[in-house]
C-alpha cells in the first residue's frame, strides 16, 4: 500500500518544468552551502530570484556567505521541501553591491524575493550565480534520472 | 497589516522546546552541508534520527558527505521549512557500520526515520553529531535572540 501512494517518477522534461517553476517561486528560499578556502563549511537559508539564466542571492556583504563565493566563486544551492528536492551546483557569475546595482537586477530582486536590500542599514551585495549542474528528485524512486542539468546544458 | 500577520517573536525557552520538537520528528529530513579539506562545498538532504545528544544520520561509506566528515569532524546542518529554521554546527561524535551497529543504535534510526540503511545493498555508516552552536528562528522579527545553544550548552 505505501508503494501505491507513491507516484510514478516524473519525467526528465516534467523535472526540467518543475525545477524552472520553483526558481520562479515568489518569496522562496534556498539553502545556500558554502566552503572557505581552508574547509569550513557554512549554510545559511537566503532568499533569492531567478532571471532565467542566473539564481540571485542578496547578503550582507561581510557575510561568510559573501566571503566564501568570493574567494571559491562556488557554492551548492538547495531548494526544498526535502522530498521535492532541487539541488544545483553554481558558479558566481558577477557579485555586484547593492547600492550600485542595476535597476532592472535591483528590481528583479525585490519583486520576486518580497524584499529589498537596498533599504537596510548594512552594505548587501547580489551575488548571480550560473547553474551548472542539477539534480531533482522527490521520493527514493526518482534517484535515478536525477540529474537534469550538466555543464550549464539541460538534458531535457 | 503585514506587520499584525506575523507572530510575536518566540522566547528562548519556547525556541528551545521547537527545537527538540524538530529533532524528535519522524520521517524528517534535515539539510547537511559539510566542506572536503581543499574547500568544496557539499550539501545533501538526509533523514535523521535523535537520541537526546546526538542528531543521527546513515549514509553511504563512499559518499562525498561521509569522506568529508571522516575528515574534518565536522559539518553544519539546517531543519527546515526556510521560514522555520534550526541550524546546527555539530561535531563528529561517532562514525558506525550499519553491519555492525549496535542494535539499540540501529533500531532507533529506523523507528524515527521510517527506512532501516541495514536493509541497503551497499554499505551505510551511522554518523553521530553531537551538538555544538544552535539557532533557531522563523521570521525576521526572530533574528534577535536567535542563538540558542552555545558551546554545546542549551543557554534557556
Amino acid at each position: 500500500m505505501i508503494a501505491a501512494m507513491t507516484p510514478e517518477p516524473r519525467s526528465g522534461h516534467a523535472r526540467v518544468a518543475d525545477t524552472l517553476a520553483k526558481l520562479a517561486e515568489v518569496e522562496a528560499d534556498t539553502w545556500v552551502a558554502t566552503a572557505s578556502t581552508d574547509g569550513v563549511q557554512h549554510l545559511v537559508p537566503l532568499s533569492y530570484a531567478w532571471d532565467g539564466r542566473s539564481v540571485i542571492l542578496a547578503a550582507p556583504a561581510s557575510s561568510v556567505t559573501v566571503r566564501n563565493v568570493r574567494a571559491s566563486s562556488r557554492a551548492r544551492i538547495g531548494i526544498g521541501p526535502t522530498r521535492d528536492v532541487v539541488l544545483a551546483d553554481v558558479e558566481v557569475d558577477r557579485i555586484v553591491d547593492a547600492a550600485d546595482a542595476p535597476a532592472d537586477l535591483a528590481e528583479r530582486y525585490a519583486v520576486q524575493s518580497g524584499w529589498d536590500p537596498r533599504r537596510e542599514p548594512e552594505p548587501y551585495v547580489y551575488v548571480l550565480l550560473r547553474l551548472r549542474r542539477v539534480q531533482a528528485w522527490r521520493e527514493a524512486n526518482e534517484l535515478e534520472g536525477k540529474l537534469i542539468m550538466r555543464d550549464g546544458a539541460w538534458l531535457y
